[in-house]
């Protein structure tokens, strides 16, 4: 039961009725007997510097998540920057240090990395093929180049801003083969859907799907539905998936540790 | 377990560690299924004025709570008054209008009125005295010469501030017999304390209830200790006593009716 004396947080978006954050965050506190609580806080674009300059006058926050579509802007309202917000130029994660300044990073594409570790798969070294070049895929494309991609081949219907990405993503981690690619997935270990195609049942996916063949791993970003139509079809075509939830369950523990609020896990 | 559709209530001060309005406002909402939470806001002076606003930029904030030491300056801050507001210079209920306006209004007197009356006290008629002529007696004397007291008599350290409160309570009220009291109660049928003294063991009285006798009824606003050193030594000259959470506990009520939220009682 939440009491005077909880520390917040918060995750602030528009709309929010969807996040799971505040289930995940609430249930990591009661499991770890923190006495803290993570609201839902709605936020409309035209409100946010109101918004973000309230939450920042609130003494018993200790930071907050933010999501769509205020990623990019909350960033330029942060004291500092962790080195992803600056690379990705928006960010999800927001902490009050103690001398009462901000800093936002950007926890997506690491808690990608990390629910894929999870599962057992291991990025470095491996080809990657990304649908999309909006704000998911240039997280998703920092960290995986930050955790030992050999190549990253980026599809997006905009050409030019899969490219401008690719330079990017080619500027901070030269190592990193990069190309422009085509909806053909063939000739990658890992393929990735990182656009907002299949959260409409009528949507088309966003590459070719029916070309991809095991042992290629297909991802979603994606939440709703747990299991998207192209996770079906990969599935179908008998490769291994994984779901959009793990880049969620992945970021818990990483945005714990970021909020100094990392506990052992608790015995099985 | 908050989820992202919860609605959100809160309770703004400095300090606000000490506040027991989240633990009752939730425990409502549980009891009666409301999908909300109520967490306590700590804002300090200097952050108010961005703190309210970031408040009313939260869509799914649908109203506040205020304690110390904001009540006055919030009031500054609202589109339109409630009645009691407006006549106590202060507010400590605040919530969004369907049009997005907000409206603030005191509810510290009904609810110790209320309270006094779930107590089986019917404050109509009575003589009453009360000790403090700062922001909670303020609530209180609007409160108690709205529910049709007799009469009202004040003692308060600095006479002037005692003698401007009971001139405006006469202004709105003018059927009620002011008078600026001694530390003596008798003839009267119930006396308050209404000021800070009885917080800290070593504090004195605010009036000399040595000298008060039943049917005599003293009361407190003071919540911690639950029953104060004044109500001892009123209760060991016999006298009925009526301890300052039963205002807080009147207040209930009062602010789920406010908020739109109220419920029929849950079955006993």
């Amino acid at each position: 039961m939440v009491a005077g004396t909880a520390r917040l947080f918060a995750i602030i978006g528009d709309p929010v009725g969807h996040v799971r954050t505040p289930i995940v965050f609430n249930a990591y506190f009661a499991e770890h007997g923190i006495d803290a609580v993570c609201v839902p806080i709605h936020i409309r674009p035209e409100d946010l510097e109101a918004g973000i300059a309230g939450l920042k006058a609130i003494a018993n926050l200790d930071g907050f998540i933010v999501t769509a579509p205020h990623k990019a802007r909350v960033m330029q309202m942060m004291d500092q920057l962790g080195l992803d917000g600056e690379l990705v130029g928006a960010v999800n994660t927001v902490r009050r240090e103690q001398d009462g300044s901000y800093t936002g990073t950007m926890l997506d594409g690491h808690g990608f990395v990390t629910g894929l570790a999870r599962a057992g798969y291991e990025v470095r070294g491996k080809r990657v093929y990304m649908a999309g070049a909006g704000g998911a895929s240039s997280a998703l494309a920092f960290a995986l180049a930050g955790s030992g991609i050999k190549a990253l081949t980026i599809f997006n219907r905009t050409r030019e801003r899969g490219e401008e990405l690719l330079a990017r993503v080619k500027a901070a981690f030269p190592a990193v083969e990069v190309a422009f690619g085509t909806r053909d997935p063939r000739g990658h270990d890992l393929a990735v859907n990182a656009t907002p195609l299949g959260l409409e049942p009528q949507d088309g996916f966003s590459f070719d799907v029916e070309k991809a063949e095991p042992p290629m791993l297909v991802a979603e970003v994606l939440m709703k539905p747990e299991t998207t139509a192209l996770l079906h079809a990969a599935a179908a075509k008998g490769c291994r998936i994984h779901q959009g939830k793990h880049m969620l369950d992945g970021q818990r523990d990483l945005m714990m540790a970021y909020f100094g609020l990392a506990r052992p896990a608790a015995a099985a």
